[in-house]
């Protein structure tokens, strides 16, 4: 997708401090932190959001959980805790209309 | 896996308010809500958190993002937004351990 963020930042032509990448999936610090370890793990694939997801998705879908995991571990945070959270549309603060599961941890987070 | 509240959930040993169900997924409304819409979604299979998904449930854990989708659209937040969010362990308050995605709607949700 022309003019998405997460699609230049996947395709190298946006800068971003990148902690792990593999052919489908790309993860990197979250430019504006709202924790001591914010980590964005996107797909490579434009899903606009998880209200978009489609069947044929599952799958990619479930290996950003795999990510998440080795990148919580890298991170420090697996064992203290941490949340994944995707944010869909105006109420959530979407921001970018591209999939994105945020990893957040290094501190406690309330739930909503 | 006995003692395991959303297990007993899942095999109808507790009550709880269904709002979806199929043969691997079951949604039901938090008891203690945090918004105005406040639904877990839920494996049937016991998985003790995220930080527990192994290769095998990639599909799986897709699935849940497809119930939320059809959730989100018969709460009504499908367009206003949600978030969907998934605990691990201390730091993210996780009480439950049975992998659970939490959607939350019907309000601004902060990120962290």
């Amino acid at each position: 997708m022309e003019d998405c963020i997460f699609c230049k930042i996947a395709n190298k032509e946006e800068a971003a401090e990148i902690v792990y990448e593999d052919e489908r999936v790309v993860a990197f610090k979250d430019i504006y932190p709202k924790a001591p370890v914010h980590i964005l793990i996107v797909t490579k694939k434009h899903i606009h959001s998880a209200n978009h997801i489609e069947p044929e998705d599952k799958e990619l879908v479930g290996e950003l959980f795999l990510v998440a995991k080795k990148v919580a571990k890298e991170q420090g945070v697996a064992e203290t805790g941490y949340r994944l959270s995707f944010n869909v549309g105006r109420d959530a603060g979407q921001v970018v209309d591209h999939l994105h599961m945020h990893l957040l941890g290094g501190k406690k987070i309330p739930l909503a």
